[in-house]
């Protein structure tokens, strides 16, 4: 286990510069008072590639060394991270190849190749993604990058917070949902180090709720197959991430899948923007637990704004 | 009829700063590359009360005498300038009053009330609507705010403009959509003063084309009840609109509802933005007209942001 260095989130963030958007902070007066917290919405919903991992991945593809430039990189992912991944890897004109399910949404698989990604199909099975994916390394050499368990994806993850020390003065405390715990380690790393003043939330949706349940029991739980609508969040921590959540995390809050809905259509609605499920567990935490947030200065992470725009949750009934 | 100065543009800008956002200009490396030209999308859809109408009300309420505080604003309309109308009241603490017809949906009806608009209800005809607001100004001595046919209405628009050259340099173009015509209008004062060398452009559904028509023949000519889900560019041109129109305007340009579902669509799928059909039709005009557009810096206004989200176009079928 490597576990990246403040060193290595500084190093990341000027090697992935020239790739990434300094997103924008918004405010909404709306919210501030229906919370009563000052709340500073960091918006990765416009980031590269629609989403936050644009960093991280860019961190990855952009640290390879000149001997794995032909042999490129690979993921199996049928989701952000395979999209951040290609992005990344098409800017260093190197290849990327993504092993995902032959059942995944066509729009995925169009956006994966519209970024340069090459897709090999596996089944829609853990043991099938595997052994193809076994293939895909053994034939191409390529280097694995995974979504979240990585000291290179961690630190890209890390420049999100320093953008945004930057860019909000006083900040008392930052929440981020959590799924594998890639963004909130990210957090953790550049906030204990540049500003321990800081607190640090997770949310996670109640039916997703194996970090909250790691963060009680003092180890990682990792729940089989959890079903939510904030489907970035479904996978489980693993070493690195927990390392980060455990050491540094104030707290991990969970909402209902209501609860998300709402929050997502009110941002939706009042801020004009369009983001993911995932990204609306934290507002909905901060309007379930008022007292915890009232009066104080909190930046929100925006995580992502892939979304599937003919299938909107509220629209489902 | 009053036409207003640039002196009325800038002094309005003093007088509005404090109750509206300066609103972010947003690119896209993706319409670039789809359009050939280098697109700055003002995004309105951000300004208060979620539309560029905040802009012109917030203009005419500060402007108001201290005698007209008791008496306050009335208007009629069932959409945007009513509540704009009401927020810019509500910021100056005096009274606003909106005739709306009994049958317009209630979330609209809410809005205004959330911004502490008084609504009085008329019969959904335009005699109805026009007896009750005779009776309404009678009542109350309230000045009347026209939507757009308003000296103090576009130069509050004009602001708009006076931003996204500050923003953006060098700019080559700017597109808005036109309904009345305020926008449009505001846009034409400051870059006609300003930056004599933009060309202005309009944009217009084609199923509500009377602007094109009346641009070509050299006269206002009023549809009667033009049908287009851009519903906020159903009116017609007024006196003092087509004064700027007329003189300052480079070509107006036509699209098909599908056109501008597509582009709506496309805009929160690339960009996510939230935004109203209107706010698509400048980028459907700019997809359709590329030759027109290629190489060239263009700034696109994004009006407005007020959408029911339970009513999305591409959705209906």
């Amino acid at each position: 286990m490597i576990i990246p260095t403040i060193g290595d989130m500084l190093r990341a963030h000027e090697r992935i510069k020239p790739h990434i958007h300094k997103t924008p902070v918004l405010t909404s007066s709306y919210f501030n008072e229906l919370t009563g917290a000052e709340l500073f919405f960091k918006c990765e919903n416009f980031q590269k590639a629609g989403v936050f991992k644009a960093r991280g991945a860019s961190n990855a593809v952009f640290s390879l060394g000149n001997d794995m430039l032909e042999k490129g990189v690979a993921t199996h992912s049928s989701g952000n991270h395979a999209l951040s991944l290609s992005y990344a890897a098409g800017r260093r004109g190197i290849p990327c190849t993504v092993v995902m399910p032959r059942t995944a949404p066509q729009a995925k698989k169009d956006a994966v190749k519209g970024y340069g990604g090459r897709i090999i199909e596996c089944e829609p099975s853990t043991s099938s993604r595997e052994a193809v994916f076994a293939e895909v390394v053994a034939e191409t050499g390529a280097e694995f990058v995974h979504p979240y368990n990585d000291h290179r994806v961690i630190a890209g993850q890390g420049t999100c917070s320093n953008e945004l020390l930057k860019q909000v003065e006083g900040l008392d405390a930052v929440i981020a949902p959590i799924g594998g715990g890639g963004m909130v380690s990210g957090t953790c790393l550049t906030l204990s180090n540049l500003a321990p003043e800081v607190k640090i939330y997770a949310a996670e949706p109640e039916q997703a709720d194996d970090a909250m349940r790691s963060f009680k029991a003092g180890h990682i739980i990792a729940d089989d197959a959890p079903e939510t609508i904030a489907d970035g969040l479904k996978v489980p921590l693993k070493d690195l991430t927990w390392h980060f959540v455990s050491n540094h995390v104030s707290d991990i809050l969970t909402v209902s899948e209501q609860e998300i809905i709402d929050a997502m259509k009110l941002i939706w609605k009042r801020m004009k923007i369009v983001m993911e499920p995932s990204s609306a567990v934290p507002l909905a935490a901060i309007i379930k637990n008022k007292d915890t947030f009232a009066g104080k200065r909190v930046g929100i992470i925006i995580t992502g704004g892939n979304v599937d725009l003919d299938l909107l949750p509220w629209l489902k009934n």
